[in-house]
């Protein structure tokens, strides 16, 4: 395989994907980002939409912003993302975050399955995910419980432990279809049908999913799922999430946050709570429009680009790095911790290093290169196909290696900070 | 009492809060904004600080922001709102909605006062606090119970029925501080002891006063609140919350929403949740922050103008409004429905007519006066003191008189739009 710059350039040259680099703002050429799985770039179009909705919407239409714009956003929002999930329109909105979203559908699940009083996760899965699970699993009462299958590597797929762990007591299964750490991918239909076999739901997280890869929910018949829009959609900080309830499962799931916009006939204003049709009902309290439209441009950039076209350059992406990192990297003591087979890989890729956490923070602070760490040792490089070019890829990791071999990650403190 | 426009314009003349006005976004000269009780007016400064954080901290910090900036900003802008509430700075916290808050202090409180299975609270409350309620309380069991007592007119005080309901079996009253029809304003510190005599705790939600009236929660030894921040902070459409528990009662409450951003030591990325200390175990996920970084300066505007000379202004001009109509709407059939008294009444003023929905389409496309309408026969107009004048009451009034003598409003159906 070839890796030189030349070649990165050509590859650059020749990408038909290009032109959306053009889309985002980036005024400091010599930064290398390559944290989009944690925050993606802000595009030009959402901060010319959220200068309209501040200046003109709030501004000047004041009240009349709701009728007009916002009112319906949730479920406009939500149908363009359903189109990247393969899912129904009417099956996603966007609203609350990702562990409040969470939250109303576990509560939802466990409630709907009785007598079925487990769910099972596996520890590739997100802390927040985990913790939702254990909170509501407390609520439910003391005969409830979570059953979590070890993974022993952060790669090798748990399926074998998924499988003995889901049974006739399983309500739900809940995992991370994308894992945080490595970015290994489950193979979401074999899982969902391993739910299915048990009589279990199944409720995906999307979060490092969703923008970088094509899923198919609906020809799997998942149950439920949600996810974030700040990572690869470039929904913006904290922009709000999105939920997705398989058609003929809305009316019999009832979130436990029985809020005005999840009420039928809401500005009737009565006093007794009606959940409304749909998809609808999932909605609790009054949306964050700005926030939310920063969402709504940004998903019309992937579909624009194509999610299929966007997985297959960020594979070429992912596999050009992992190349670099064989050739260039492994010999300075660098391993690889994610998947060598990119059909169960995510766009981000995690090198591992005894000094993950110092070379991380030497990466930024001399080297301008941005990528993140999580424990123990994962340093991890983000790759988002709308905007990362491979010049980039292939200088991020020239840098790398200058750090390794100047030992410039020594004078940077191993203590974690306060926020990673 | 003077009514006519020349002593308008004189006290607007005298009026030491005259200068911010100039503070707001008002292209539209001709148009009076009496809608501040639903979504505030755009700050200068908010639009401004907007630009900041989306093109400078997020288009170029991108991550770091969350460091530098983000991650603090829901216990930054919550002590800021302590300050307006009488509450200590690490008792309040910004995030979620409403709703949203609503549903994690109603399940706590449920949860710790074990023994207690009935919620106290009235037919004058905002609907989604009373769905919330019955959510929670439908969550915990069926040996709990929600006793909502009546109120005839939405104005008389409903103390004797409260009192009554509030027993030795009651775990929470929970009820809206200013009634979103009448405007009537509840007697916070009375109710309060009311519900502390029989052992019960006190929620109150604060949506509708906040911003508009000085308010002493640790004064009156408060148990929880929550709050909106896009009425009278002007924090923008679908702000996010605040949530405020008194600080000896914080570790003995436990959210139901186990998210990440109420973990103890979020970034050790554990997988067993462990409360963060305070009020930051409040959080569930990732705040929203485009909205949330509308509320600091909104929030500062405030503190600027001061919580006692906004809430003066605020009665004098209430009372203003209510002596014109008396003089010259009450002939014409309308009917005041807030209270006469400005010492139990709000920021905003209620006239009620047999046509108000179709009065209320009349004034807002006939005579560019932006109120509300709420059932059955509210048409609510609020007074925001930061940048309603005088001079706009008197020519909004002028213009209703119009609507009502000319009968413009026949023109306008009666039915009900899906958003009011």
């Amino acid at each position: 395989m070839r890796t030189d710059l030349q070649y990165a350039l050509q590859l650059d040259d020749q990408d038909p994907l290009g032109r959306f680099r053009d889309e985002f703002v980036i005024t400091d050429p010599h930064l290398i980002y390559l944290d989009g799985n944690s925050l993606g770039r802000l595009p030009k179009r959402s901060a010319a939409h959220l200068r309209q909705v501040i200046e003109h919407t709030w501004g000047e239409r004041l009240i009349r912003g709701w009728g007009e714009e916002w009112f319906t956003a949730p479920q406009r929002v939500g149908a363009k993302i359903a189109h990247l999930i393969g899912a129904q329109p009417d099956e996603v909105i966007v609203c609350d975050s990702t562990s409040v979203n969470l939250f109303k559908l576990v509560v939802a699940a466990l409630q709907a399955k009785s007598g079925r009083q487990k769910i099972v996760t596996d520890d590739l899965n997100f802390p927040t995910d985990v913790y939702i699970l254990q909170g509501a699993l407390q609520l439910a009462g003391q005969d409830f419980r979570l059953e979590r299958v070890h993974s022993q590597d952060g790669i090798t797929t748990a399926d074998g432990a998924l499988s003995a762990a889901i049974d006739e007591e399983t309500a739900l299964v809940e995992l991370t279809h994308t894992a945080f750490k490595s970015g290994y991918v489950y193979p979401l239909r074999t899982i969902t049908d391993m739910a299915h076999r048990a009589g279990a739901w199944i409720l995906w997280d999307l979060s490092h999913s969703v923008g970088a890869m094509p899923l198919a929910l609906s020809a799997a018949k998942v149950d439920m799922a949600v996810g974030c829009t700040y990572k690869y959609l470039n929904g913006g900080p904290g922009a709000p999430a999105f939920l997705y309830v398989r058609k003929d499962l809305q009316e019999q799931l009832l979130s436990p946050i029985w809020g005005w916009f999840g009420q039928k006939e809401q500005f009737d204003m009565a006093l007794n709570y009606q959940p409304a049709a749909g998809i609808t009902r999932f909605l609790a309290g009054t949306p964050t429009i700005l926030s939310l439209s920063a969402v709504e441009p940004s998903v019309d950039l992937i579909l624009e680009a194509g999610i299929d076209r966007l997985r297959e350059k960020s594979v070429r992406q992912t596999e050009y790095l992992i190349g670099l990192w064989e050739e260039t990297l492994r010999p300075l003591g660098v391993k690889l911790n994610s998947p060598r087979d990119a059909t169960c890989r995510g766009s981000h890729v995690s090198l591992g290093h005894p000094e993950g956490l110092r070379i991380d923070r030497a990466l930024i602070e001399e080297m301008h290169v941005i990528p993140d760490f999580r424990y123990p040792d994962n340093i991890r490089f983000g790759i988002a196909p709308l905007y990362t070019s491979f010049a980039d890829i292939h200088e991020a990791m020239a840098r790398l290696r200058r750090v390794l071999a100047e030992r410039l990650f020594e004078k940077y403190s191993a203590e974690r900070p306060a926020v990673t």
